[in-house]
Formats: C-alpha cells, sequence, structure tokens
C-alpha cells in the first residue's frame, strides 16, 4: 500500500490528542485511486476467507467499503448513526467517539442482516476500538458470523486491534500508526 | 437505467407523506452493480461538459459521487451536515429537510474548492430542491463553477427540478417519480 503511505506522509495532519486528519483523501475528501487500490488490497488479504456482504458504518467508512462490495460484487450496507423514523425494526447499540466526543445510535435494520450473512466489516479508521466492539454486538444481535475487519489506518497506539484480536478477531489494516508523539508521524514500515 | 427503474418499482416502498423508501440499494444497502451503472449513466450525460471535481453530501450520496469519481478518476468532495472540531476554515450553509424534519448546518472546508473548481454535484434524491440549493449557495461562497447537478432519484412531484433549472442548472435525474399518490409508485416513462 505504497498510494496509501504516501498519502499519509504528504498529506496527513497530526494534530494534539492523538488525532491524524487525513480530510485530503478520507474523511472529507477521497482520492479515487487510493480508493480503488485500498480494495484491491482489501480483496486480496481477505481472498482466503469467503462472506456475502461487505459491512460498514456512514459516512467515511462508505467510500472503502462500496469499492470492496463493488471490487467483489456484493452488497454493502452502512450502519446509520442515526435511526431514520422509517427504519422499523432494527438491531441498535450506541457507541462512545473519543475522536468527536459523543454517543451515537447505531442502527442497522434487520431486513439487511441475518443469521445467514457472512459479513466482513470495513471502516477508515481503528483507533481504540469502540466503533468495531459496537459493530460487533449488532452483527451477534442478527446472528451473523463475521469473518474479518479491515481498516484503511490503524492507531496502533491507541490498541484497538489488541482488544479486538482478544475477541478471536481477524484484523487487517492497510497503514499502521505507531505514534503521533511530537505531531509526527509515525509509520509501522 | 433499466437496472434502477426496476430496483424502484421491486424493491422501492411508498410511504405516507410522498416518501420513497429505498433502503435496499440506495439509502441503507447498496447495490454494486446499481452503482456502476448509475456512474457510467452520469458520465454519459455530463460527458460534453468538463469538470474538475465531484461533490455531493454525506451519508447517501458518497456512493453515487463516488462511483462517479473514481470512473472519471476525479476527486470526490463530500460536504457534511455537522462541522467537526477539526475543521478549520469552511464555507457553511444551514439546510431544512422535509425528510427528517430537521435542520443540518452543512460545512465544507475551504482547502477542497476554489474558484479554480469546475464541479459536478452528485445526490441520491432531489426532493423539493433545498439540499441542492444550500449546495449552490456553498458553491458560490467559493466562487466555483457548477457545470450541473445529478440525481439518482428525482421526485418531481416535489418541484426541485424547476427551482434548479429556474436558477439556470442543468439537471439530469436518472429516474423520475410522477407520483407516489396511493402510495402506488408512478415512474416516467
Amino acid at each position: 500500500m505504497d498510494i496509501l503511505k504516501e498519502c499519509i506522509l504528504r498529506e496527513g495532519k497530526s494534530l494534539p490528542g492523538g488525532l491524524l486528519k487525513v480530510d485530503s483523501f478520507l474523511n472529507h475528501q477521497l482520492n479515487p485511486r487510493l480508493m480503488k487500490a485500498v480494495a484491491e488490497e482489501f480483496a486480496q488479504r481477505f481472498a482466503d476467507t469467503s462472506f456475502n456482504k461487505v459491512l460498514t458504518i456512514e459516512a467515511s467508512g462508505i467510500a472503502p467499503a462500496l469499492m470492496v462490495g463493488v471490487l467483489l460484487d456484493l452488497p454493502v450496507v452502512f450502519i446509520k448513526k442515526k435511526k431514520p423514523h422509517t427504519m422499523e425494526q432494527a438491531f441498535t447499540t450506541q457507541v462512545f467517539s473519543f475522536t468527536k466526543q459523543q454517543t451515537s445510535d447505531l442502527s442497522l435494520s434487520r431486513e439487511f442482516l441475518s443469521a445467514a450473512d457472512r459479513v466482513l466489516f470495513i471502516d477508515d479508521f481503528l483507533a481504540c476500538g469502540n466503533a468495531a466492539l459496537a459493530v460487533l454486538s449488532l452483527i451477534e444481535q442478527a446472528g451473523a458470523s463475521l469473518v474479518g475487519m479491515g481498516f484503511v489506518i490503524e492507531k496502533a497506539f491507541q490498541h484497538g486491534s489488541q482488544q479486538l484480536r482478544e475477541r478471536g478477531i481477524r484484523v487487517e489494516s492497510l497503514a499502521i500508526i505507531e505514534s503521533l508523539e511530537n505531531c509526527q508521524i509515525h509509520l509501522r514500515p
């Protein structure tokens, strides 16, 4: 994933509080070549397993998840952070975001996840793993199987992957930030 | 756009209040083949104009806009409905959503839209045009040029396209709903 590392080092901004701002290619503006490359890399890393659905969380997860779904011809479901009044039967859970310092109610319609599904979860960031664990709760509520979780960027110093692996979840991160100390971006080689 | 019409007629649900629920392929679950076809159709319809950026609004606009960006190798910017605290210099405006019965603050970082940009705006739905007019305000604040607006589904009975065309905006809608009277979906042939 050279293109991803280049984007992070060239355009990423390390902010106080362990924040990494990647607005120019992932969280506000999307780089189309990067999105294609990200999907190809995820498809390759999870090529040894089978799944029939890609799951993500709105809004920044949609782009990488959709690219995987289009590449593999699979439906993509994006979990909503606010339950629309038109959603009748839903799996729900809460998640606290350290980045945004707020709690969201995650909602997933019961129509789109069932015990028959084998899902790959894709998201933009893995930090402390709160969002991923909340998604795991939704998957468990549905009785579906989780084949793995893929993240575009993991912040290793916030220990999310450790939390997920302790639960037996396979985690694949395309770029791993070792630290953002002194507002310097240190990528794992 | 036969695939789009088929999805709407087979899976769309007409709800009281002029609402069309298309959660199974556009607003919650995404159909990957439809998303590819939608991008090809938009690219063809706007092939006679030139633009360097695709603009949309989170969250349901991201999928069709990204597919256009990837097809044409152009960056995609998604306008945020809530200004992140890490966004410093932003163009902002307000929009009221009849569907959600709430006001959102649209924010677009000044880093990603300027007077040098020629943009195509892509969104999932055109209803009364409030969101599109709010986006026009952001584009005008940036001094950028708008080459046109493309919508996956237009609800003609809510007159958004009329509002936009009166302002000189080129509008392309891939499927047009004439009415949802008696909870029946009537597509324009």
